[in-house]
């Protein structure tokens, strides 16, 4: 009952922060900068996180929160019911495009997901998943993934992941999105990872994710048959910054053994 | 009055071409492999392209339709009124996600653009153009593109642009890729292109398009003060294939003078 009615608070609160964020466009946003120049906060940003921590501290007290903005608590572990919320997830595109951008919320259990909702708010589009109960959007179910070939693959990676950088040999990366069908860069790693779930990618990497960013498309990714880990096969980590790939059977396997083996980096 | 006719009839076709592609996805795609393993085309971008051709020729018997799938007339020539049709644009989107793919058409009299139309089918956005009459999204005008510099801007750009390549020297591209704000990519040059008029994105590079791809996202284009041309600053041609850069005011200039600068490549 406790997950049943967690799940029903967490799908109204996300519709009604895209509702606040929909109507917010009719005031100029205030940009900041963060950690470096092209790292941007707003001010709803922040009014979103806001708006969730309220709500879950009043209605669910115990639990603990971990928000992109700082907000929340500051944890060390995932022991007992944590959410883990980006409120905007893709603030770039929110900024530039008003559209193109999600609310992100993964709930965990000491450590285990227990649920995962992504919103893709200016498409309507709601992703959302219960461990051990399937992965949905706006209500339907999405179908288990199938198996796929890297000839045969659509991934989602940014151009600037395969110039040269200090993260990741970027000549490896180069190597697939040569051998892929083809690559895409939607600007928000929610929707990508959500994107791989509902299977419109067949995978997605990036070499630096917050654990805001991959908390909720883990869950649903479980759900649908995906496999995720950093980019050296180990599992991702909930306290700490990752190299991702979320990807569909198969794949995941046939890019580690051609592209990501041990001893290429 | 000539023109107010073809206005109306080319947007009465693309929302019928549009409804009749969507009716399309209850029955399997039969899937054609081109000049590469990975440019397809489907029965469906066929037919979509016969529909238009019956359509022209039955209303306009002396407009010439110039179509990706080969069905129009062979043109040496832009002379007299016509039809630059890619039925479906963004064919591999159209077969992996079944959207993000658009109806693109341009009409063009003796080498002059008067009209371009945009259809995203699946997000239900037309946008259109007439020549000094503006440019249009679901009917609202759009504004006038402002100037941007490079280290603010969003570009399109497909990772795939910045491997070594015997089209373009990758390194050029790798430094503006460096140097934005970020980068982006649909899957379908028609999308980008009309994201780019419609501000959602600061430019659009490519270093292979056909006539088709840029004949309604020139039109387009024209109307919100932005500008285009081929990577070497010469204006594209809709005889042959292109590079491309769709681009805002300011950025255009900075790209050709920091980037693009002859001597480079």
């Amino acid at each position: 009952m406790k997950w049943v009615e967690i799940d029903t608070h967490a799908r109204k609160w996300i519709k009604e922060a895209g509702e606040r964020i929909k109507e917010s466009f009719v005031t100029p946003l205030d940009i900041q900068v963060k950690s470096h120049p092209n790292d941007f906060v707003t001010n709803i940003d922040k009014e979103t996180e806001r708006f969730f921590i309220e709500k879950i501290r009043k209605k669910f007290p115990g639990h603990r929160i971990l928000g992109e903005e700082g907000y929340g608590n500051r944890l060390n572990d995932l022991d007992g019911i944590v959410w883990i919320i980006d409120p905007i997830d893709g603030t770039t595109n929110f900024i530039h495009q008003r559209r193109n951008f999600a609310v992100s919320i993964g709930i965990y259990e000491n450590g285990i997901g227990k649920m995962g909702f992504i919103y893709d708010v200016m498409n309507n589009e709601l992703f959302h998943a219960a461990k051990g109960q399937g992965a949905f959007l706006n209500g339907r179910a999405l179908e288990r993934l199938e198996r796929v070939r890297v000839s045969e693959a659509i991934i989602g990676l940014n151009a600037a992941w395969i110039l040269a950088n200090r993260r990741f040999d970027a000549t490896i990366l180069r190597d697939l999105v040569r051998d892929v069908r083809g690559t895409r860069s939607y600007g928000s790693a929610a929707i990508e990872i959500a994107s791989v779930c509902a299977g419109r990618l067949d995978a997605y990497l990036s070499l630096r994710l917050s654990p805001w960013d991959i908390a909720a498309g883990l869950v649903l990714l479980g759900e649908v048959g995906g496999i995720a880990s950093n980019l050296r096969g180990e599992p991702l980590s909930l306290l700490q910054q990752n190299t991702v790939i979320f990807s569909k059977p198969g794949l995941y396997e046939d890019v580690f053994r051609d592209y990501l083996q041990e001893g290429r980096w």
